[in-house]
């Protein structure tokens, strides 16, 4: 009878569930019980095709789940409830994994590359940008059935969610913005196209109010805002010299706007190719200053709080993470946390950092005043870190 | 065996394990499985010393939690893990209550007379405001053990939580605040004391990033800003002319600070005892605007993305809601949702809006951008209602 009972109870225990292996595998100490999932998080494993996830509280993982395909350039998604993630893998695959019983629970090819997705406001669209074969396709997020198609005759790059089941994305090859609203009839959407945008976006950023979609530029200086609360939303060109500066300097990666912050009306910014983080006041787009740092930045991430911003940098100084003081916008300390680090995320009220540490194959923890590690976790060439606090934020 | 086995099963299950009574109990429709708890809220039913658990996906009640005192001026926080929340009673009770079991898992009765309380940045410590016997005392938050007692020979009022493990408080007796820093002994805290802050606070917020503290008098007009980022920080006088205009004006009720809202650089903030919302210059302090409604404001309350912002009123025009546009400071929209409206709760990314209409018994949740009523939760008597990303932010 005892271990009828057990049977029955493995039915019903989320953690324990995949425990004997299959798709997802319990690591040691997995908890096999009800739990709260606000201090979850998900780590991309790139190399492996797998995600860890990882408890906040306990500083610990609790499962990994494999399957995923390329997760060479990979991003994710929460739903409302903080339960599923939404995994945009680089070979248009999507995948929906449940955290907490550690099962990767559908997975659709959609596309032949992609390059990232977002979540409708109301948590019932996820939306994936297309290089292959373009444009947007949307899909029902408790189905993954195919909802909408939206070709645009181009690549599409920076999707992003806005209020009122909206999204919102740039096209590579014709320069345009597409608004897409689905609150009517998410099937068909309403869409808004603007033009002149200027040539070929690469990535764009939509600030947390959802108001304001800002577009790098590959083909051109500058960088081009829209204020989507504007009838009709226009294109407006600011900070004319950002981007590449000369057509040989070396640029060991283009800085994902992501990587942009903004504290109070400042913009903090990494500047391309140089060893710069640049300035910027939000209200005019003018530049307001520059700190010099060690290396090219790829991340300048505001601590929660806007006191502090911490900067990664890419290869060959990506063992490297600098603190700006917000403030005096003077470098306040220069950390050696690990090789490779590729992302930093902070604990959604800014107590911790952790950060992938993708060469020694960790996540690495650190007290975000006293700069002390406060932990590892083993992870196979983790990337990025999304805590579930992300399901509530407008604009990812 | 089946039943030995169902009994087992009950004791693992989370919302089925009260289902049978006792403290918790389960309301129809309960679903026995695990899940996930960023979508989760409750809601305070102040006559009854109860509380609703509610689901913000089903639009739906779950359970009620009964036996946590008097509830007449209760406010509460979330664990980070959001599965527990933490109510304050006025009663000076401290109740800590699973959202996921629906049990009343502790509760301390540790003051006279209280007024409210914050959880720790790293969400182990959870502070009480009290009025008898004054000062605060914080407790573990696993535990509810007494942490630290910190008497201040006066009242206290608008407690909130700063980064690093520090708790902010005014107190009224005195005209102080006082800044609690416990990272380095949690018994101990390292205090902080700015005097001269004003003749009898009466209510206290914090913005966001922690770094603003601002301060309502009952004993003279005007409020004081504290700049925690300031070394020392010292007080500032703002709006010299807010607070009540005349000694005969009735005011039927003193707006909570909590009911201003930070909207981009501008202030929106009830007037006292006036049909009308103010704004201010968040840099200056400096009234610019004033905007007529519909009676005497008590919250005023920003949608998440910040374009319109909601206002509901003190007796007798508590059973109307005003929608402000954000842009043009004009009324757009006034609603009759229900009678008695005292509270109003944004879903994160504003999609809805959840009103408690005390003297209909029931919750009311509004779509954000048509107006139209998207469902009622029967309640009874329900006030403040508290959505589990709360768990996530600073300064509540």
């Amino acid at each position: 009878m005892i271990r009828a009972c057990l049977s029955a109870l493995a039915l019903v225990l989320p953690l324990a569930a995949h425990a004997q292996g299959g798709v997802g595998s319990a690591l040691p100490g997995t908890a096999a019980e009800a739990r709260g999932t606000g201090d979850l998080g998900v780590v991309i494993e790139r190399a492996t095709g797998s995600v860890l996830v990882v408890d906040q509280s306990d500083r610990a993982a609790l499962c990994r789940v494999e399957g995923l395909g390329d997760l060479s350039h990979a991003s994710l998604t929460f739903s409302p409830d903080e339960r599923f993630a939404y995994v945009f893998g680089r070979d248009g695959g999507l995948s929906k994994v449940d955290i907490l019983t550690c099962t990767l629970e559908n997975r659709v090819v959609q596309a032949g590359n992609a390059i990232g997705g977002a979540i409708s406001d109301d948590g019932k669209l996820v939306a994936v940008s297309n290089y292959e074969p373009g444009g947007v396709k949307v899909f029902d997020a408790d189905t993954l059935e195919q909802v909408a198609d939206i070709p645009m005759g181009s690549k599409t790059v920076g999707l992003a969610d806005a209020p009122g089941s909206r999204f919102v994305v740039a096209t590579w090859d014709t320069g345009e913005v597409w608004v897409l609203d689905h609150s009517a009839d998410p099937a068909d959407p309403q869409v808004t196209q603007v033009k002149g945008v200027g040539a070929n976006p690469y990535d764009a950023l939509m600030t947390s109010d959802g108001r304001t979609y800002i577009v790098g530029l590959f083909g051109e200086k500058g960088l081009t805002t829209i204020d989507l609360w504007a009838d009709p939303p226009r294109p407006r060109r600011i900070l004319p010299d950002y981007g590449k500066n000369q057509p040989d300097l070396p640029v060991y990666k283009m800085p994902h706007l992501q990587g942009w912050t903004l504290a109070g009306s400042t913009y903090a910014l990494p500047a391309v190719g140089l060893h710069q983080v640049l300035w910027a006041d939000a209200a005019s787009g003018a530049e307001t200053g520059r700190t010099d740092v060690a290396g090219q930045p790829v991340f300048v991430t505001a601590r929660p709080d806007g006191r502090e911003l911490w900067v990664n940098f890419a290869t060959p100084d990506n063992g490297t993470v600098q603190v700006i003081d917000g403030m005096t916008r003077e470098v306040k300390q220069t950390l050696q946390p690990g090789k490779g680090i590729l992302h930093m995320e902070f604990t959604p009220r800014g107590r911790e950092v952790w950060l992938s540490a993708r060469d020694d194959d960790k996540v690495v923890i650190l007290d975000t005043r006293t700069y002390e590690k406060l932990g590892e976790i083993e992870a196979r060439a983790p990337s990025g870190i999304f805590f579930t606090t992300r399901a509530h934020r407008t604009g990812l």
